[in-house]
């Protein structure tokens, strides 16, 4: 998998809460993904409960913006930015790993409570 | 462990660097701990061989420079920094993973050739 098709899919996830489109989603992540969100929380485990964990925050109107250039590395990338709603941002990276067809296979998203702004 | 002690560990991280002081890489990582530096290379196994990767690093002048707010999750923390050496500077995104003692046991760094600029 190249560079820019890891950044072509962090591109895409950024893209995914601008249109708040679940489609995007869906063909970012492999069917056999997990999401852990945040690192030491319970694992959404496949594509049906990663839908149903992204449509929540989707539909909450949450927007994502890049706050420093994504770290490619092995079969990884990592990126830091912040999530932005109504009244609040937090401070996050998170680190997708990929499968050798280029679908996201686990997602792990860093941050606390003191990442938190209002 | 406490945010704070994460907090501090990557802190202590920091200044290792800034002194040139191998005590206290010594003192992060467990004796069992692992190094990926970058994540998709060879790990460095045990604290010798840790010890030894570091010794290479600190006699080079290389300096850390944290370029956002370290994010704590779980028994880990990821935090994103500049590396500045001699003419050089890469944007990396390390995750360490503590133990039950707040040692260190695993350090991933994410970067690749895309994050360095002279």
């Amino acid at each position: 998998m190249e560079v820019q098709d890891k950044l072509n899919a962090v591109q895409r996830y950024v893209d995914a809460f601008e249109t708040a489109d679940i489609n995007i989603i869906k063909e970012l992540y492999a069917t056999d993904a997990t999401v852990e969100d945040p690192v030491g929380s319970d694992i959404h485990n496949g594509i049906d409960a990663i839908v149903a964990f992204y449509e929540g925050a989707l539909s909450a109107g949450i927007k994502l913006q890049l706050s420093g250039t994504p770290r490619c590395a092995g079969s990884e990338v990592a990126f830091p930015f912040q999530v932005k709603g109504p009244g609040m941002s937090i401070d996050v990276i998170d680190v997708f790993k990929f499968n050798a067809e280029g679908k996201v296979v686990s997602m792990r998203a860093f941050w606390g409570p003191e990442n938190m702004a209002s």
